[in-house]
């Protein structure tokens, strides 16, 4: 067994980019940033542009290459003129390059090209003091500065350790759908403690809260835990003490890199790091039909509009939790779930203990006391769909009833048209619209036509995060 | 719809004695209660023999006719010479009468015998003063005079009325099968209230705790409750302030006993009562198989030796419970339960939700930042029945395991035979040698066989109260 010196030392040759490779890459940003303020120039408002991100900070993973270039405008620009321009300049610039341009949104919509292999983002940011924000991309020139600063010797190295555990641990991204941890944060970790191997090895002692303060803004963890309305992880902002870096960090996804961490110190291997090039292998129908056997999977296949992928995923999670919901209302035990889209199509599964329930369940009465308790009794006495009962047990009634429908694939449409399902705004029609697969076949059925979707099948049958996945290499 | 008064009046035609035979009743008594006082006098240690029971106090149900006489010894005879000494005069003065004798056990062996149609229990106690009681049976005497003096008018018919009811409604007998009022129980509550129809109006309106104290031992309820260890119901004795009268009502008894006087006040028929002559129709083994159709039934059948009733009572009641809660910890839904025995068999009954349980289930492992979630993660990772995971959910690790065996016969034989069910001692090898029922046609076959054992399942399958009960005229 390697030990995780060696371990880190050959993942490190696979990551870094070379002299030559930083050389190009470095020369395309500053022709880009160059082209950017030229055309800033022709528009009133605009302060200045500048280099952020990865490239920025030389902390870059190789494979993983993206400019990010941000537009800085002055605070009397409005919100639809900033969202306007920022449109024309990216899209002059991406153009001149060459590079076909698409259009992303986060709080603002940007501009997305890829020039070469290099994803090149062009982002508008108001230019304001600390704590005078006024979107949530105007610190992140401070971020970068700050970073830049801390990032002295080998540092740097570390922090690219540091994203490619992440990232092969499935824990990178502080996007809705993913809920782990930012770069920014994965640096500020890395100089909180000084290296990786450090970092790894604290996190795989940390018990929530875990609480960071590297610059020292509050004098009492309570306090600042209290002041946060106490997350889990708690890492206050070097350059703005009222923002949590690691608010988006979900429970799961905390608890799933301190189990990693554990992992990684107990058995060091290079199967915890994402290393470019190495491409998992593909998932067969075969292995999917022998994964799917004996399994309860419920599966709602809707179809969705374009829209940015956190209001989505947002959508998406408030929908599978109220189905969910629904389902154990109705004497279903959910296992887990998840969902997967691509273009115009969303599925949902649910894993179930059961497809369908027992023909009879026990309704609980009052206590023979109450008014309500002879009611009761006259009420299911001669009911058609009560099977024993009532009887009394201790102070209370009970009777056996029988259930009209068994078939969650039933009960879901029953209270889909009774809207008694919990589903976001946004995706009611879809819900309503689903097809429901009840069957693994069906399910087969569709992976057997998408790959993507075949892969996220098996993973979500297979139910390991991927440093505990036995499919990944 | 006839009121509470016309009910009354025609139950109490049905239930109360002709001139004729009460007199002959009495003169049986009489001249019983003369035999045993003449060969008492051939033992030292009697002091003297009484007539005790609803025959002393004049409230017995016709049909119901039943003879008990007391031999009182004096506390200097140990308990080994009282029950030698009462069989020998229990046996002669049953065998000069013409009848035959049985031993029965309360506390102590009695005599029983059968005369003319009129049971006939010869018991021994002591006579002691109030409150220096040596045996459970020692209070009689005082209970008789206490409720002679008080049972003044027509309250003795108010009384026959109180344990017709309480017999109809299945709510009769402070055995240890029944759980329920005992006929002094029943005598207090009427002299209590003040009649028959007052007592059910004041029960249909108890709220838990019910609390009586007749001669107004305690100054306060609640000191009392308290005192007494808080149970449901609390009836103080008027001749021994530390008994509680009610001590053997299960909650379940009580209210079912609170349910009928309200359902009695809402429509008041003879159902509710016990009428002499009156025999139940005869279950059919059609509507047997009707009513088994869909219920899932597991049966325990097991050879029994002759025990006191409340002995065996007892074990059955923990075994029941025993084997319930493994069921539940194997995950089984438990919905009822109860036993009937006969001779040497004894049928237990546990109506569950299935009798299959899924193939998988999910077990729990501890939060990831715990040291045990490495050990959780290797023992499951790699095991044979690990179906899914280990994931991560929140802060814990998860995984979907399956099941050996799912089926209920398997499962309870496994249990069995690790010792894993607690048993009550006595029936500890009878349980271990059971035949396991898991079929309705099984069951179904035995209750052709046995028209008691017929009547147990239909009323166990129907699960009413008599009170409620569609086959009860």
């Amino acid at each position: 067994m390697k030990n995780v010196e060696e371990v880190t030392a050959e993942v490190l040759l696979k990551i870094r980019p070379s002299l030559v490779e930083s050389e190009k890459l470095m020369q395309l940003a500053n022709e880009l940033l160059e082209a950017v303020k030229k055309i800033s120039s022709n528009y009133e408002g605009i302060i200045d542009a500048r280099l952020e991100g990865s490239v920025a900070k030389g902390t870059w993973i190789r494979g993983r290459e993206e400019v990010d270039i941000f537009v800085q405008f002055s605070k009397d620009v409005d919100k639809a003129r900033l969202e306007k321009t920022i449109l024309e300049v990216g899209n002059t610039v991406i153009k001149k390059f060459g590079g076909k341009t698409e259009v992303r949104y986060a709080e603002h919509p940007y501009v997305e090209g890829i020039l070469n292999g290099v994803r090149v983002n062009i982002v508008a940011c108001y230019k304001v003091e600390p704590g005078m924000w006024l979107s949530a991309v105007d610190r992140t020139p401070y971020h970068t500065e700050y970073i830049k600063s801390k990032l002295t010797g080998t540092l740097v190295d570390d922090v690219r350790l540091m994203k490619s555990f992440m990232l092969g641990c499935g824990v990178y991204g502080a996007e809705l759908r993913v809920g782990g941890f930012s770069g920014y944060l994965a640096e500020i970790l890395t100089i909180n403690y000084g290296s990786f191997s450090n970092t790894i090895k604290a996190a795989s002692n940390w018990r929530p809260p875990v609480y960071i303060d590297i610059e020292g803004h509050y004098a009492d963890k309570r306090e600042a835990l209290e002041a946060f309305g106490r997350p889990s992880i708690l890492v206050i902002d070097p350059v703005d003490k009222k923002r949590n870096v690691a608010a988006a960090v979900t429970d799961t996804k905390l608890s799933e890199f301190i189990l990693a961490s554990k992992l990684f110190f107990d058995s060091p291997t290079e199967k915890f790091f994402y290393i470019p090039g190495c491409v998992n292998k593909r998932i067969t129908m075969t292995e999917v039909r022998r994964i799917l056997r004996g399994r309860c999977i419920l599966g709602l296949r809707l179809k969705v509009q374009q829209k940015p992928p956190d209001v989505l995923w947002g959508e998406i999670k408030h929908t599978l939790k109220g189905i969910c919901r629904a389902l154990e209302h109705e004497d279903f035990k959910v296992f887990r779930y998840d969902a997967w889209y691509e273009g115009n199509i969303c599925i949902m599964l649910f894993e179930l203990q059961e497809l369908n329930l027992p023909t009879c369940y026990i309704h609980i009465g009052p206590p023979t006391h109450l008014d309500n308790a002879l009611e009761f009794v006259k009420k299911h006495s001669d009911a058609q769909d009560t099977v024993a009962g009532p009887w009394v047990s201790g102070s209370r009634l009970y009777v056996l009833k029988s259930r009209d429908k068994t078939s969650v694939k039933d009960i879901i449409r029953m209270r889909l048209a009774r809207g008694d399902i919990s589903v976001s705004a946004g995706l009611m029609e879809a819900v309503k619209g689903a097809k429901i697969y009840k069957s693994g076949e069906e399910l087969a059925k569709f992976a057997s036509k998408n790959t993507s979707f075949r892969q996220f099948l098996f993973e979500f049958l297979e139910a390991r995060p991927p440093f505990l996945a036995k499919h990944v290499q």
